[in-house]
This record gives structure tokens, C-alpha cells and sequence, in this order.
């Protein structure tokens, strides 16, 4: 996508289909991004609009962006750091009305989850399953958002047994806006015999199957298996 | 309550009889509250307003309604969160420049009351007899505001005698602004043969018997007598 | 209990009986209680014992019977002051080297647990379904002790359908150590058609059916009704 | 006094009378003064001992001491700064195990005071109600301490009218230990037709006539007065 | 002085006299301050107005005035609150962008200014050579301030020798603006040979003689004796 | 430079030379500063400004600038205080929104270096290889930087050989921006061989021999010799 | 290994292989881990004992072991926590003499390494070049140790490459004590024509050929080859 | 001085001599140095020793050494680490009971000193006229220890002016013990034509001249300069 109409023309055909909320990922460069910012909001004024920079921004360029962010009412400012710049992020949060929230795949045990949380680090936080090792710790991690009360975004990235857990996790607690949906479908769905997708209304059900809901299509796994550890 | 113009008509006619403030318990819905307080202050410019959520806000949602308000000029923004979340209020009260205060009847202990009230918790404080453990406790509380140099509102919701020494305890201390009276009377004043009531000009008056100067009727009281611990 | 050796003839013969731990209630007066901790350790060296002074001391008491119960090698000293006396508890730990614990029937809510926790408050904490509203956030705090590296100790005083909820509580978790058995079994299990007893190797076992396991003799329960409240 | 073997012969006499706590008021020496300390923690195992330095101390001086004082056993440690090097008595305070207090008579508001009390500047504070300007703000500290968790002497020099607000002070709270009788008894006396005497017991009693309970010589202020301020 | 247009007079006149900045001492009722400092701003764009509340306003009065009195470009506001009040002027000062500056008579030791100025408390700070207990704590007081990097107001009320000190005192530092002149002079000027008068052009000249460079009237000092104290 | 007008004068001619940004040294008296940055922004918009006022302005003055430096869009705004005046920077950074930065030759030492970037003292720190006492500790400041998240601006005045070891550390980091050039080049190039200069499209090169890539004239060296300290 | 018998027999062969220094990989439960740890430095007073519990204590436990150790002057205690667990660190770092070790391989960015060296964690720090993500980071954080005057063990377990590396790291830096030998050396040196193994006295040298400075025998890593990611 | 033997020796002949205090330079080496220090004190049992470093200790000898040397009762332990470990000697100087200080010729701006002195850093501080600029702020520094409540040793090592100058400043302020005599005596006296120089008694006398009280010798002066920078 190598201008503003462009990406904007795209917006416009994605309301079209439906959609109410767009997430940009686009250059990752202060000014040619705020002018996409400027124009969508112009263009789309009661549009839900994000904007993730996938930690390309300096402490600077995120000031500055993030307090015209919040001037164009964005619903969330994501990813201006790496993740481990964590006093980056508490100042930034301190300093900008847009809502800020990290990437969310780097720390990975429930103390320096809960010690960012509770300093202030983030608007929202954000982690999943495979971040913090399993069921477990993540609904820890997500009831420790509640009762700290702040929001929990779920990383939805990811094969679709990874998904179905993450999707479980967040139904069953009350801190969370998003499901993300990893499209194409396909590559994410190998080695599934059930799969979960986005229906017309832009919703995803939660499979009632025992366990995670959704079986494992065993003689593909074993096709595509390159290596093999064995715990005993 | 169904909407806005019907909420103003009712405003309209509560300032015909003589009121010159109004605390809205209305939706609990940001935007659809912001649309109220816009309206009221629109119409009615001189008039004090305080907004009352109940304990049902979200961290983002009360910044944007907090900002918004004290550009609205409100008196008070009122019970945002739970009031177990510190950390929020907190947050909130650093964060706008509308006075923040709680529901007050959570915290039960002068230690945990005074922590909050000087780490800057509220802009003002908010208990009871009742949440305290008695008027000696509750007297302690608002000269703690005092000395921090805070203001602290009394609750008033209740029966007739504790009604009384919330009275008594407010007009003994300078921190305190507003008598909360529950309405309609009747209910709460079960079992009294003295009452406080409101007058014509809006104002109370504390009862100048001995003691708390209402005297109870025994006979009433003992009608009403579900179960009884004696303490000997 | 009048006096210290009537006090370790007790123990004498609870230790007899195959008990291994013993906790003090005794006088709560400094010099009398550390007369008696001192003789107890001299005449039975290898038992474990507690303290526990029910809120009843001042905090330069504490210190004092704190550094020599840790010469002493007491398992723990139990309640040195109210629940509330949070700085009091936090001093108190970081000076004396026998682990401290709360009464822990004080704090309400998981947000205030949590800061009393994270501040090395105490040094195993303590709290039960009834004190933090129910099984969920009573979990919640477990698992919030675990993540900070403390133990917690459950209450267990309270009728057999309180002990049950908290005894699965427990053994769900990896952070207690003992169950509180309330004696003699009769008050405690009224109303109830199972109970939970200590058998004779001083063990306890969660009872299996399903829900908490044990069942309510509703007759009984009606019989002793006293009031009801419905909510529809 | 010039030397140690004197004073014990005094600290004899005393004990002889009754006295069952002495506190010293020596050279202000360090050595000479631990001297002292321990020759008569040698000869009177039993007595409770105070060592009072009025702000003579350096801070490596009172580090010193203050450890040998808690070998010693004394009851309290007194003034080793002038009482507005707060940050050297919480440092003191935080490194020995005797009680420290300061001579108590330079901190004149309650917010100073309180964040001393609540920062952990003395093991117990000191006041009265002319540091603080009256026994309101007096009555209030008091009770601040009492929240606080810590005991809190009452000075008690100074004219009959002063001791005996002091003394109604002290017993309407519960965290002094004793009351301080100046003496010889006649200069305090002047101008009083009520006075307060230690009785044989070493108790005193407060006056329960109205008011203070001890009445004005009138004539005898007049013809003592040297000018007068006269506030309309 | 009344009302608004009285008051706007009256600046008029100084003005025109040459005056060239004005320090307010009004109603200390803040809606009607912020009304002269409206008017009184709009009138008289070009000059220095200071607003002095004497300790008069609350927490949420102050945050508000000073915020309109930033914007109105005033040089200072000063004592929103008692001097005791460290917490409340701390949390002003970090709020407004207006200097905040104390009444300065207060703080009397070098340590509790010294914490005052190194934790925010006051954009410029304030005392003199009464307050600090001479001249030397007062010349280290300003010298804290330096090193500091924040102003020092010293104020100049009091009797010519007393003026004659703070002068002095101001001159040799570097952080003070304006000399504080009583008037009208003589009842400031008992006792004094020579006295410190402002000249036509607004400046004070510090008087070259030795010492504090004024002379005394015994004779004068001698009649006006009430009572005399002699320390040998 | 006396005035305005021929400051904007110089810098027309200097943008004409194909300069695209513009360190301001004037007059360090805030009003005529800010007098030429809001004529020199209304006439240029598009160009990078940067304000040096070389340590002299106060903290109330550098408050107001700094805000409207902000305002309008500066660069950065450097050395308002004496570099040792740590709390004055951190405060100043913490409350506008043009980015600080300090001369940067007073720290020497890493510990206090990083110190102040971890506390938010600046928005970019800035440092040299004479500052910190050579490449080593030098390098190590930027990695400091770098993973602290800010920026390092990189002193380049001084002799060639000292140019040429700063260049190659800036150019081996990645958090540096501008090269500082000392002009007119000979006085700073004596006693070298090779020389580092600017080309025609603003870049410096680095040398690429080995070492620091510049070699030493030794008899022009020996020839300005006046003293020599031999270490053995 | 059984029993402390046992133990301390193998202890003695290894000095007489000529070995100084025995680290402890004992049974990681207190009592019997102490009564070895005893008995040993009973046996050899002069031998340097370690004690790792990898991450197998509670805090109680390790406050009680540690403080023991440090009587028994050993070198450190190593892991006595999850690495995770930076609160349980800070905390036994403060309270035992013995110096407090983490296992190394938790922190995986220098800003939390950073965090955590600079919050007195652990009394030395641990990492590699693994752990960090290669050589620039790991060089860092051992300078980043060397500023805040700590020391830094580098693991050393590992295939040669990984080794050398360390080794390199080791020696360019002067903060590490230890070099880590893998035995039996076979397994980790797989795939390696040029190995790291101890001399006669101890001893290990680095290799001083071109690059890490150990050859790749890359038939044998053929050999071993399971899959294959290739980045272009 | 190779051994201990000798350097006892050593001691003994200036104790003859009349000396009262021993500061050691010895081998910087933890065990031999604890060596000396331990038959110093057993041979010496009532002489005053210090233990000066160099700064040559690591955290942790300096943490075993500074406990063996207050169980020692040494008089003070000075320059265990490099003056900018602030961090290292506030840790040590809360761990340890004998006293700690600094080099003190690191630290060269008040507010970094005063930063020092108010967070605990040395138990008693150090530093000059050279370190921090002149008389003045030096003076300063003094005050602002004094004031801090802890005591600051003046290196005295220099030249005959920089000695009187120091001297004088000792003398007045209360805050200093030892004047440092630098010896052998005329290289540090090159230039001057009065001198400071020890009397048998141990005492240095100030010179009462006008100034510094010394005169200089500009003829020698002259003599030995090697190069002139003259400010006009």
C-alpha cells in the first residue's frame, strides 16, 4: 500500500463490507502515518480506528503521534515500543489521552506481568496463551487485569487449537473488547478437522465440544512432522 | 429515566422549586451520559451538577467523561469505580480537573482512610458512622480531612438515627458541604418520634435535645423485631 | 490456663496424643507469654509451636517477643496486631526472622490484598471464601500469593459447608499448610448430613460427591430459621 | 553529679522510696554516660531505665549507644537529636532496638506531625497541647498515634494549668505510658488554688471539678503581671 | 475596598504613579478574585500582578484560580494554603503553571525547608531572618536555594532593624526579586536613628555603615520597655 | 547580532546555502528569545530550529519557553540550566513537550550518567569521549542509551583527533542525530595530517584508515609544546 | 547420592584431585541440604563451598538456609528462587550476608537485566550470551554490572561454540570468576574440531585463533542436521 | 611495608611518639588487611584506627571487612569503592556499623553532594575547596552537612594555600575532626613564605593574618612557572 487514497479506498471498501473498526499497520513513519491518520478521521469521523507501529517508533515520534491520536479520538494507540521498554511505555501512557497498549508477546511469567500492570505501563495490557505457558496462567493474568481494572486484549495469532483456547480464555472472562482472526484461513487451520471462523456478522462462536472443542486431524500431523521429542 | 429531554424537563422543574443543584443518576453509559451533561450545562449554565456512576465506569471511559466534565464545569464526578480501586481513583483524580470522590462505605478502618486520603486518592473523601464503626471513628476520619487539608462529604442515606449523628458529626466539623436526606421520608423514619426533614429553604436543622435529640418509639421498634443479641 | 505449667502438662499431653504442632492462646501479656514460649521449647525441642496474640499487642511488644520466638524457632507468631495495622504488620516483618501472619479477616477485597502482599506485609498471608466474597476470589488470592513466592494459610473456622468450600480451596493450591478444624464438631456441623472430621492420623479428606461434596439437612436448616430473605 | 558510683547511690535512694523507673540526665558524654548505663543496669536488673540526652548526640554517637541501651534493656532512649532532624531519628529509629523518642516540643502542626508519626520517625512521639496549640489539635494527634499503631508520651512541665489540661488529655487516650510532674512543686504552682501532687503511690489523679478542675488565684496572676494583651 | 471597579481604580492611580507591579490582597472569595484578575488583566495588559489569598482557599478553589491565573499571565500566587499545608502546595505547584509561592513564616529549621524546596513544594521559596532564627540559618536557606535552582522571596515586614537584616541578606544572595517595604514607615521605624526608606525611583539602598549599618535609639528603645529578659 | 530582523537575515542566507536546520545562541533573555522563534517559525515553517540558551535561564523562565517552543514545533530546546542541576531538567522534561537536552560535559562517571537517563532527566542525553574519559565508557553511555529507549546527541567541538574518535562512535551507534562541526576548520585541525570536513551535501565521511583513521603532524605538535608529563 | 556421608567422601576426592572450590547440587530440602552444607565446612575450614537449590526453596526456607550459609562463610547461594521471582530476590539480598546468585537464564532484555542489577536483586548477577541474545547484548550487560560495581557469572553450559563464546566474553571483562566446564566433555563437543577443556591446574586458556577461534567440523554437523530453516 | 609484624612495629613506634589515631594504607588485599586490623586492635586496644582502601574493594569484601571492622570498633572505614558507586556506599553504609566514608574528590556540584548527603550515603561525608570550587560553595557544603545532622571530613592534601584555605573553613564550622597534614612538609610548601605546620602537641594553629593569613613567595613563584593564562 504505497499512499494515503490508496489505504484510504481500502478503508472505504472494508465498511462497505461491514466492518466498524480498522486496525493500520501501515508505514511506520511519524508524519506519513499522521496523515493517514488525519485523512481516515476526516474521511470516517464515527469510525473505530487503531494504529499499531509495530515498535518502529522512537520515544519522540510516540509523544508527539499519540497526542494527536487522542486529539482524532483513536480507540487505541498499539506497539510504539518493544516490548521490554517498559519504562518507555509507563511514561508514554502517562503523557497521552489515546489508550496505549504493548505488542504483548515478550514477557512471559505472571510476576513482571502483574508488576507492569500495576505500574502503570499500559492502558490495557495484552498476552495469551503461549506468552505465558499454558490455560492456567493466563486466566491468572487476565483476573489480575480485573482486579487491577484494567482491559486484557488476547493475541489471536496463530494455529487454530492455539486460537480455540485463546478464544475460550476470553469468553470466560469479562476484560477483553477483540477476537483477532488470523486470515488467509487455511495455512492456520492445517492438521484440523474443526476449525474456527468469523460468521456474517463479524462474530466467532465457541466451540461446545469437551476439551478445547476442536479435533485433531492426527494423520496430517503426523505428514508434516519433522521432528519428534519424547517425554516420558 | 428514558432520555435526555425528558431527563432536562425534569431538571427544569426541580430548578423552578427552588433547588440549586442536581446530581444525575442516569445511564451509566458514556456517551450516552456525556449527551445529558452537555444538554444540562447548555440550558442551564449557573446551576451546580455532579454525575454519579455507580461504581460502572471503565479507566478509559472515566478519563474521556472526566475531562469532559470539568470542561462542563460539574461540582463533582462521583463514584467512577469501585471504591476498593485505589489505584484507579487514584489515576483519575491526578489525571482531570473535576473533583473526584467515591461512593464511600467500603473502607472500614482509620489506617486504610487515611492512606487513601493522603496519597491523593480523592479530591474528596466520603464515609460514614456506619462504614467507620461509630461517631468517635467518623469524627477522626474529618479531622484527618482537615488536617490534609481535603473536604469530606458525609453519607446521609439511612434511618432517622443515623441520620442524626451524621447531622451532629458534619455541623461539628468545616470539611462537609451537602446533608444527603432519603426521600421519600416515611420509610426511613420507622420507629422515631422525632424526624429530620428538610425545610423550605432547603436547609436542615440538627435537633437540640440531649444525646442525638431524637427520641425512638420502643413500642414501634419492638413491633418490628425480627431477632435479638443481647450483650451482657 | 492459669499458669506455665499447667499450660505445657496440656501439651504434654497433646503431644502424647500424636500431635505434632501446637498453637498458643495464652495470656497475651508479653513477659507471661514468653515465660511459658521459652519453658515449651526447653522441654519439647523438636515440636513445632505458634503463637498467636489475637491483635493484643503494642508494636514494641512485638518486636521484642518477635526477635526471641525466632531464637526460639517458632513456626510462626500469629495476629500481633488488628488486620488493619498494615504499616505495624510491615515493620514488624522486615525486623524479626520469625514468619508473621495476620488474623486475616480484615481486608475485603483482592485489590487491597494484593498491595498488602506485594508489600511484604506479611510474611505468609491469610483469608478465607467468606472474608474475600465467595470461592473466585478467594482462588484469586491463592494464586496471587503463589505468584509472589508467599504462602497463605486458610481460615477454617465456620460451619461444614464454609470448612468444605475452603478445604477444596486449599488442596486446589500449592500454598497452605494446615486445616483449621473447628472443636468440638457438634455446633459446627448442624444442618449438615455429612461433615469433615480429622481422622486418627490427624489427616483430613475432601469429601467426593459432586458441588462442594457435602450435604444440607434442609429440615434442620428450617428449623432453625430465625428470618429469610428472598431474592427473586 | 559528677561521677557514676553517686549517681547509683541516688538511683539507690529513689528505689528505696518507691520509684520504680529512672531516667537519667547525665554528662551527655557517650562513654561516661554508657558508663553509667551499664553499672546500673548491672546493680538494678529490674528497674525500667530511661536515658534522656537532650539533642546532645552526633549520629554515629547515638547509633553507638542506642545498640548497647537495647543490650541493656532500658526502656526508652531520649532526644539523642534536636527534634527537627527527622530524617536522623528515622534512621536511628530504623537501625536499634530501644524505643526512641524526641524531646517532642518543636513540630507544631498536624500534618508535620503526622507524617513523622507515619514514616516511622520514633518508636513512640511526644506532644502536649502547647506544642500543638490547644487540646483539640492535641486530642487529635493523640488519636492520629493511636490509628497509627504507635504510643505517644505527653510532656508534662510546665504550670499547674498546663499539667492538668495534659493530664485530662493523656486519660481520655490510650497510648500514654506516664505523666511527667515537675518539680520542686511550688514555681508550677503559682497563681493556682488547685494543684496536682503525686500521691504516695506515685499516682495522681485528675481533678473532676468542671471545666480543667483546678481554679485561678486571680489576685495572685495580677500581681504577678507583668503586661497584658487585650484581643476584643 | 468594596467592589471590582474600586479596585481597578486604585491600580490606575499606582500605576500612574509608576508603579509597575501590583500585589493583590482582596476578598479571598474565588469567584469574585478571579473577577478583578480578569478585569484588572484585560485593563492593564503590560503589567506584573501577583495574587496574595492569604491561606484562605481550599484545595479545589486553588487548582482553579491558579489555572485561570496562568493563563492570565500573572507573576505569582501566593499562600493558597496555610504554610503546613506541604502536601496540598506540592500537589498545586505540580498542577498550575503559575509560581506558587508560601507566606513563608512557618518552616522554622533548616532541614523541614530544606525537604520543602528539594520536593516541589513551592515554585519560589519564602522566609526570612525571623523565621530561620538569624542571620546565618537564613543566608544558608538561600543558598539551599540556589543550589536548588528556585527563587527565594525574603519577606521585609517588620521593624527597621529587622528590614535592615533581610535587606542585607537579599543583597548578598542571588535568588531574591522584589524588597517587601512596610508602610506606612514610622510605627516600623521606633527606636531606629536611621531608617530604609524606598527612593523616587523604587529602589532601596542597603545602608554602608558597620553592622547591620543602622543605629538604635536607646533613649526611645528605653521608654517604650515593658519587660526586659537578661541572659548572662 | 543585535536584533530580530538581522538574525532572520542570517538565517535566509543560510538556508539559501542549502542549511535544513538551525541551532539558535541569542540573546538567553526570554522575552527577545521568544521574540525570534515565533518570527523565525512564521517565516520558515518547514525548517528544524533547536534553542541553546547555554545554562542561563531560570526555572520559571524555561517553563514559559519551553511550552511555547513546543508550541511551535522546535526541534529540541538545549541547556536551559547548569547541567549539574539534575531535578531542574527532570522536572522541566516531565512538563513540556519539545524535547530537552543538556550541554553535557558536566557528568564523568557512568553511574551518574545513568542515573539520569533511567530517572527521565532529559529527552536525550548528550555526552562525548572527553567527557566520560575515553572510547570505552563512552560507548558504553550510548549503549546505555539505546537500551533505555532515548536518544544520545554525540559533542563534536574540539581538535580533529577528538572529532575524529566521536565520529566514529556516533557512526557505530544508533542513536545519534546531527555531527557537530567546529568552524572556522584550522584553529581545530592544527598538527594533523588528515582533517574531517562537511562536503557540499552537509555529510561527513569517516576515515577509513586504520586507528582513528586521521594522522598526527608530530613536528607541528612538537612545535606547540609547552609542557610535557612523561608516565613510565 | 544418599546421604551426607556419602557426600562429604566425594567431597574429599575432589580435593584431592587438587580442586579448591565445590559447588552443592544437594536435595533441595533445608534440613538436610544445612546438615550437609555443616558438616562440610566443619571438615575442609577452608574450602569454598557454593549451594544451589535450583529454584526449589520458599522464602522462608531461604531466609533460614541463607542465613546459616553466611555464618558457614560460604562463597554463595545459588537459585534459591525462579528467576521470575525478583521480589523474593531483592528481599533474601537484603537480609542474608551470604551472596544471593539467580540461575541466569530468565531476563532476556538488558532493560529488565538493567532493572534488576540496579534494584540490589541479587548480590553478583548471571547471564550468557544465550540468554541475551548474542555476543553485543551479553558485552553489555556485563559492563552494565561493572558501572553498578556487581560482579557477573556467565553460565558456561553449552556446545563448544556457545562456550568459546563465553569464554570470550569472560575475559574481556572484569567482573566474572568462574569458567563453567561442561563434563562429560564428549556430548558438548560434538560437531567441533577445536574443544575448551580445564588443564592440569584448573586452568582453561582461550582459544586464539581467527573469530570465536574453535573450528566447525561440519560433516558432523551434516550428520546431526534434523531440519533446516534457511533466512535468505 | 610487607607483613603484618612490621607494620605493628610501625604502629608502636608512633603510638611512642604520642599519636592517638593510626589511619592504615596497607595491602588493599581483604584477608591480609583484616590480618593487621585484628592484632592492631588486640596489640592497641585503645587507639583510634581508620581503614582507608583506596577504593579497591568489591561490594562484597567490603561488606564482610566493614562488619569485622565495627565488631572491631575501627574509628571509620574510608574509599572502599570508587567515589562514584553511590549506590555501592549506600548499600554498605546501612549494612555496616562503623562508619563510612568517601574520597571525596569526585563529587564537584552541591546538588550532587547534597543529593548524597541526604539519601545516606557515607555516614560522614568529604570534600574541599578544589573538589567544589572555592571557598564559597564549600562553605556550603559544610553547612548543608551540619544541617543534614552528619559530620564532614576536609582533605587537607596540597599546597600551603589550599591548606590555609581548608584549614580555615574546618575551623568554621562544627562539623570536621581531623586536620591532614600533608608530609613531607617543603614540597607542599614550595612558594610560600608562611607556612602551616603541626605543633608538638599535635595541633595546627590558623595564621591570623589578613586573607588566608599566608603569603606567597612570587619570586619562587615565578621561578617555577611553566605556562601563563591570563583573564582580562
Amino acid at each position: 500500500m504505497d499512499d494515503v487514497p490508496a489505504y484510504l479506498e481500502l478503508i472505504a471498501q472494508r465498511l462497505e463490507m461491514g466492518f466498524t473498526a480498522v486496525k493500520f499497520h501501515c508505514w511506520c513513519l511519524p508524519e506519513k502515518d499522521l496523515e493517514l491518520c488525519r485523512a481516515a478521521r476526516e474521511q470516517f469521523p464515527g469510525t473505530a480506528f487503531m494504529h499499531d507501529v509495530e515498535n518502529n517508533y522512537s520515544h519522540e515520534d510516540a509523544l508527539r503521534v499519540g497526542q494527536e491520536l487522542a486529539e482524532l479520538n483513536f480507540t487505541w494507540f498499539e506497539a510504539p515500543f518493544p516490548d521490554w521498554d517498559l519504562d518507555g511505555y509507563r511514561q508514554l501512557t502517562s503523557q497521552v489521552d489515546v489508550p496505549i497498549i504493548p505488542s504483548g508477546n515478550w514477557l512471559m511469567d505472571l510476576q513482571s506481568f502483574g508488576h507492569a500492570v500495576h505500574s502503570g505501563t499500559w492502558t490495557r495490557a495484552r498476552t495469551d496463551i503461549t506468552c505465558l505457558g499454558g490455560l492456567t496462567p493466563a486466566w491468572e493474568a487476565l483476573q489480575l487485569c480485573e482486579s487491577a481494572g484494567i482491559g486484557c486484549e488476547v493475541l489471536g495469532w496463530g494455529n487454530t487449537l492455539i486460537s480455540a483456547a485463546n478464544l475460550h480464555l476470553m469468553l470466560a472472562n469479562d476484560c477483553c473488547s477483540y477476537f483477532e482472526q488470523s486470515v488467509p484461513y487455511e495455512p492456520y487451520e492445517y492438521g484440523m478437522l474443526d476449525v474456527i471462523r468469523t460468521d456474517s456478522d463479524g462474530q466467532v462462536t465457541a466451540p461446545d465440544s469437551p476439551g478445547l472443542g476442536v479435533r485433531i486431524d492426527w494423520d496430517a500431523m503426523e505428514a508434516a512432522t519433522v521432528h519428534r521429542l519424547v517425554f516420558d
